[in-house]
Parts: C-alpha cells; structure tokens; sequence
C-alpha cells in the first residue's frame, strides 16, 4: 500500500454524486414506507429491475438527448453489446411487462423504487444519481386509470405530511397538443425533432414565461449569460397556435375541429368527471393545460405534482420547489418490444427532491438520533470484563458498544460519547471493581450532566440531581440503572 | 413508436441480472430489518455511498482481477476520468472516510447496505449485480473491534432464523501466511503477484482438496475439463511450509520465528480470548487457519462465515452452501488516500446468496400475501360509483382496486380477482343498485368459494357456508361485510 505522502490518492467523488448520512438515510426510509402504504392500499405490488439495462431496451427517451452522450452512462459488455444504467424507472418496466408477459395478469398494477442515474451536468440539487419511486398500470386504456394514479399521487403527498392545499396533481393530454401541431403541419414521424422542440419549449414556460416561450417557439432566444437557445422556427400563426392551446382561459374553437385534440379533450373531460365524483376537485387534482413534460414517450394524459409552498433556503433566498413528481400514459413503450398495442400509465415521486422539499419546509424532524450507551476501558487488561457488561447490556436490548479506541485517557472517551450522542456512560475502575460491598459500576447519565453544567449550582435541587447524573451501583444492577437513564431522556430500547 | 413486427425489438436483460418478485423484494426487506436492528444494537450507524466512484478510488483488489476488463464496469466521465460501478462496499467506505476524516469521531462503526456490480462471467446463483450488507470499525487497531465484528456476524445469523449449529464463524490471520511466505523468500512488492496466486490456491482448498492446492502452488492444475490453470512455481520445500500453515492440528515450530507469523499467531490468540471470555467459543466463532479471502487488501483477521447445512437442490442435487460473508482488517485501505496508518477492520454479508440459501432451507415463507379485493365493474357507464366504492374501503384502511380491464366479462373479472389473489369481489349490478330496501351490494368470497369448490355438497354446513361466501349486503354496510371476510382469512388492513 502507498504510504508516500507524494503518491497518495486524493479521496473525492465525481461531481453529482453525494454520501448520505444516518439523518438523511432514516429519512428517506421513513418517506419511503409512507409512499410504499399508500400503494399498496391502491392495490399496487412490488416488482424491481437491476441498475444496467441493454441500451436499445431502454430506449433514448431523455430531454437532454442533444448533448452528446445523451443524459446516459454507457458501457460495452464482453460481447460488444451496450449497456446503460437506468435513467428511470419507466423504461425498465416495459422491457419487464414485455420480457414476462404470459405471465402477468392485466391489469398490471406495481410500484418499485430505487437509483436512476443521469449523464448530465450537475448543479445544486441536481444529482447525477438520485432516487425515484414510480407507480404503474399496465394493460388498461381507461381513463380510470389515468384517475387513479392522479388521486393516489394526491394521497401520497398527504401521508407525507404535505397540507392539502400546499401541493397539485396538474393534469393534461399530450393529444391537445399534438393536435394543435398536426393542424400546423408537424405532424408525421418528418417533424418528430420539431415537435420536441417545441415540447421542450412550452416545458419551460414556468420559468421563462409565455414571451420566453414565444421566442423558444420562434427564432430562438438568448439567456441572461448570453448563450443562444435555437428555437423551433414556427412563424406568428403557428406560434399563435401553440400559444392559444396552452394559456389558461383561452379556449380555441380550431381544437375541436382536429380529431387528435378532440380526442385529448374528450380524454381530459373523463378523467376530470372522475376526479370530481371521488371528491378530488377541491383543488388536489387540477386539468392544467400548460403541463406537456419534458419525456417523449408520454401519449396521452401527463401529470405532474406541484408544490405551492414558497420558502426560503438557508441563505433566506426565496425557493420555489416547483416539480417533485410527474408521469403520463405512455401507450407505445411496451408495444416497442410486443408489436401489438400496450396502453400504459404511470407516476414518479422525484424522492431525493421532494426529501430536499421537505426538509426545507420543516416537515422532517431533524434531531439526530441518540447514541449508543458507552462501556469505557479504564483499565485494559480487563478488555474481556468490560465486552462482558456491553453483551449483557445488548441482551438486554439496549444499544451499546465498547470503547474501541486508544483507552489512555479517560477524557478522550467521554468526549467521544460526547460525540457519538451516547445517553450514558459506564464506567469501572479499580474503587468500583473492588468495592467493600461487591462489584460496582459507574453509570454516568451525560444528557444530564450537560443540563446541570448551565444550571445555577445554588438550586437547591441541585445537589440531587448531580446525584443521579453519576449513580454508583452494584453491577448486577448494571441494567437498571442504564434503563433508568434511558427513561429519563425518553430513549426506547428493545 | 415501431409497431412492426420485424423491427421490434427484444425484450430482455443483459446476463447475469434479474428481476425481482414482490415474494423476493419482501423477503430481502425483513432480511435488511432484521440485520439493520443487530448493527444498531452494537451501535453501529448507517452510512451510504453512491454507486459510482472514480476508478483509482475503488482500487483494484478483486479477486479476479486477471481478466481483462478487471472485474470492473468502467466508463469515462464528460472530462475523460474514468468512473467505476462499485465492486464491493468497503473500498467506497475507505474513500467516504478518507473525504471526511477531519469530521468523523473515531472509532467509527458503521453499516450500510446496497447493490454491487462485478463484471464477471455469471453463472448460477452467480449474479452481475448483487445486495451486500457490510459493518465496519475504522481507526480501532483492538482485536477487540475485530472480536466484535465476528460476535456480531453470529449474532446476525441467528436473528436472520439459523440455528446455533448451522453456521460458524472462521476467523483466521493473512500475518501467519504473511510471515511463511517471507520465510520462502516470497516477501517484498516484488513478489507481489505471486503472492496472490499462492493466496488463490489456498482459497480453493475447499473445492480441491489439499493435492489441488499442492497442484496450484507448484506447477498448476488440469481441471474436469482439461482446462489447465498456471500455478505458483513454488518447489517442494516451499509447498510443504504453505500446506503446513494451513492445515488443521499441524504445527510448524518456524512459524514462531518468523516475527510477522509470530504477530498473528498473538493476534489469533487475543481474538480467541475474547471471543471464549464472551461465550462464543462454543462453536459460533472458532480459529481456522485455512481461511485466507480471495481479497489482496486484507492485512491482519480475515473471517468467514460459513453455513454448515447441506440440503437439496429443487432437483433433489445435494447443495453446500460454503460461505455466505466474509471480512478482515484491510488496515492500508483507508490509508491510501491519507499517507498515514488508519485501522480497519470490517464484515460483509452476501445478502442476494444468503437469501438463496434461507429460501433452501425453508427459513423463508414463501407463501404469497393476499391480494386486494377488487370492485368489479357490472355496468361500465357507473365506473365513478364503483369508484366510490373503492374509496370508501380505501378509507377504512382496506387494499382495495377497481377492475381496469375490459369489463365487458364478469367471469374475465372474477379470474383476474383469482389471479391477483383477492380474498373477495364486490359486485353490483342493477338488481342490487335498485334493491326494494335501497341499494345492496354483493361480497364474494373467493377463498372460502374455492373451499367450498372442493367440499362434498351434502354437508349439512354447506349452504350455511355458502350463503357466507356470497353475501348480499345493503350498501352502507360495504366496509363491515368486506372485513367479515377479511377477518375469516386473517387478512390484515389499516
């Protein structure tokens, strides 16, 4: 091993990737179970696929295709054959329903979360790799279904302590759209490049606004730092168009007259006379004509959840959080592998994004947890001694540990438990150990002692208190008095 | 979207990946639990790195590192670094400590949980991506952190359903074959590689017996198939002082003097104390001078977990299970990135194998969970009404889905509640919707149905149980019906 200070590696990670610690990972368990209820209420099962898919399975569906790896990691097997690492979780589970399906009974409704990841350019909480918690159906083209996952996403968001009121499900129908571009003459597989252009444009109407959009949709359009985004060079009517199909409040007597908008129309009128009837009108779920998502596989309805909260981030700027999830009916991504139609649907809890949201909003309980009670080494040739009281400490049920490291000095170890959150401390020297009345042990409850070191030493209560924050006692009742301790600080154990 | 049939494509996962069931996902999530609650008990805490890393970060320490692609999926990042998936969960760890050193209370335990990635030839139960579960105590040079990290193995074996009996936990020390190797002239960075194969040979001994260990450390070895593999060159002296270090109850008196076997017979000898002052000498851990780890990174303790449990294949074919987690002191890891000594010492259970091996044994129930009830859809024009209804057992806490499929057969609907093993069906047709006494509902219980099915229909219970299996209730009473039958088949809700 390299023990040259020259020569030694530098210890870092590639950018947009990020370790987790205990905080972070209990709160992402806790959201997860939270999620995972309300699916499973929904009638939704489980079902997982592994990180690395064969490239073409997974298809190039990302809204950043254009830069030059196109938003994947990729690799060659030993058979030259591509593979990526997921970039969602949707595509997988075509290539599944596909690769099993006489084998699963449709309606299929299942839920899966797990790490995505994205070559793209990382930024603040914007990841390379992250976490996303998906629920689909399918094998149903009714609009039922498309209901369901809108309410569930609705639900989801509550059990996640999110206030009614503060988030909504938005929903529209790609098909209005698609509509609007046929009767503009980009319809056919030719204008599939353009479409997306101006998918992406109206994508981003939130934060540049309709007038951003118009330019995006026109020329183009030149950002703050003076890079130029080429539009997708509509002229006034066609920009006209696509704007009017889009901005709420204005209605297009043309969308009817086009059978695709019709039919989105139509699509969205179902949909919402089933949110109303199970109640969800009240403003949970919303028919919002401006929502297209970025994704191109989307056929039909796209929904997207929206947090209203606004916020401000530690600097005290002001955060819109925007997007925590979204999804779609995407009819053709199972029919890729079957060749015969397989109507879809589905929705994705953006989890890394939303934990963010939450966090910032107050929402997670940020204490850490208490540590192990700590059983110091006072002297070290008794090691095995004091491993002893650590096994029956563990018996018990209550979390503990030996003082591992350099045992010296006293002091280093109650810093460390210090450190490590411990509750208490125990302690046997040679006084303890050699007691006139047997074996004794020093519990030492160190919450306590941090308490009494801001007190008024006059009080007179004081006296006692120091008396219990280091208990002398026999170490039979070693348990005891740990478990007094714990009690008193409202540490569970067991 | 490719709808023809010659250009679709194929549906399928790259070898050595699988998909995952909800009975496996279940099954790995109480694993995960019940491992989770020993770590934390022993204080440990959760911390977690993320899939990729840089590639020099990982380093190269795996076993199989021969082959030309090193074992390793690799790829290079926007700025030509080249990136890795993760191989294993220790060198990340290594790096994560590396990174935070200054803010990290040593000694510092930590566990953590996650998918790894090998680019080796898959084979059965030989997975390209698997779950590893791994503890460590980094910056303790005690035998007694690495004491407790077998204790804590045993302990995880019986809280994961493996009798006292069924499993061992071999701890061993790489300084004895250390200190025999530079005995035969075989020390220094010069003999490095050779060092390896003779470490290689000996993880072997299992498969081959000590004559194909011999083999692999003179000459070679033909295998069954005539495949010959080069062996290390050692002459017959050299062989005799490798096969004496391993071999159970021989003992080399050279051993002694060599001061690097010297340190790890010391290093055994503390271990053993301790592990027999705490109780697990009686079989849960023992010494066990063969096992070294295929790992070049280990320095000092290795261990094993071994399953002692041999059981039939599904083909009736004898299966030994062999190892099912494995560690060591690695204590130049973390100090590749520090250029100064850093202590480690760390376990990590095969989770995706030892899951195959509980399911073999039967310590996995595999029967699968009931299914939620489904509303079925008599008259497609009141899809909101049964969707109602759905809410309604939603709301009281019960699993429940609306059929999504074509409802135009009730018997297509009733297979699929079959399929979907839905303890009942709600029906409502119009003679129950226009019911003289107000609406009613029809509860179908399809378990007890099934019963039913089998049983002779002169029983005098059977039309009492019959009448039970099919219940026509008012509407209202919907949600106590439905946990009427619930409750007959110790269906839990809420």
């Amino acid at each position: 091993m390299a023990t040259d200070k020259k020569s030694k590696l530098k210890a870092r990670l590639p950018r947009g990737l990020a370790d987790r610690g205990p905080g972070e990972i209990a709160t992402t368990q806790a959201m997860i179970e939270k999620i995972r209820a309300v699916y499973e209420l929904y009638g939704f099962e489980p079902v997982e696929t592994p990180a690395i898919e064969y490239t073409d399975a997974l298809g190039k569906f990302l809204p950043d295709q254009d830069r030059p790896n196109e938003g994947v990691f990729s690799f060659q097997d030993d058979d030259d054959q591509w593979l990526s690492l997921r970039y969602d979780l949707t595509a997988p589970l075509a290539r599944h329903v596909a690769e099993n399906f006489q084998n699963i009974a449709l309606p299929y409704r299942s839920y899966r979360f797990g790490w995505v990841f994205r070559n793209e350019k990382p930024g603040p909480g914007r990841f390379r790799q992250f976490m996303q918690f998906d629920a689909d159906t399918v094998g149903s083209a009714s609009p039922a279904a498309d209901a369901e996952i809108c309410m569930m996403a609705a639900d989801t968001m509550e059990a996640l302590g999110i206030p009614r009121g503060s988030y909504v499900v938005k929903v529209n129908n790609r098909k209005v759209l698609d509509g609007v571009l046929e009767a503009i003459g980009l319809g056919g597989d030719e204008n599939a490049g353009r479409r997306l252009t101006v998918l992406r444009a109206i994508d981003k109407l939130d934060r540049l606004g309709v007038e951003g959009v118009r330019q995006l949709l026109g020329e183009g359009r030149k950002d703050e730092s003076g890079d130029f985004t080429k539009g997708a060079g509509l002229d006034a009517n066609a920009i006209e168009a696509v704007v009017n199909s889009i901005v709420p409040g204005e209605s297009d007597p043309r969308l009817e007259e086009n059978a695709t908008a019709k039919a989105g129309l139509d699509e969205l009128a179902a949909i919402e006379a089933l949110i109303k009837a199970a109640g969800y009108g009240d403003g949970r779920i919303a028919i919002d004509r401006t929502v297209v998502r970025g994704l191109e596989y989307y056929t039909g309805p796209v929904f997207e959840v929206e947090l209203l909260l606004d916020t401000k981030d530690e600097k005290g700027r002001p955060v819109r959080f925007g997007s925590v999830g979204g999804g779609g009916r995407y009819d053709g991504l199972v029919s890729r592998f079957r060749g015969e139609p397989v109507p879809a649907t589905g929705f994705s809890i953006g989890v890394s994004r939303l934990q963010a949201a939450l966090q910032l909003i107050g929402k997670i309980d940020t204490t850490p947890a208490p540590g192990p009670v700590v059983v110091t080494v006072f002297d070290r040739t008794r090691l095995a001694d004091y491993q002893k009281m650590v096994a029956t400490l563990r018996a018990a049920g209550i979390r503990s540990e030996l003082y591992l490291g350099n045992p010296k000095n006293m002091g280093n170890q109650l810093k460390y438990a210090d450190r490590r959150k411990s509750p208490c401390v125990v302690i046997q020297g040679s006084d303890e150990k050699d007691h006139a009345a047997g074996p004794h042990v020093i519990v030492k409850d160190l919450l306590l002692g941090a308490e009494l070191a801001k007190l008024d030493k006059d009080r007179e209560d004081y006296l006692q208190r120091q008396a219990e924050a280091q208990a002398l006692v026999p170490q039979p009742d070693l348990v005891a008095a740990v478990r007094k301790v714990l009690q008193r600080h409202g540490v569970r154990w067991g």
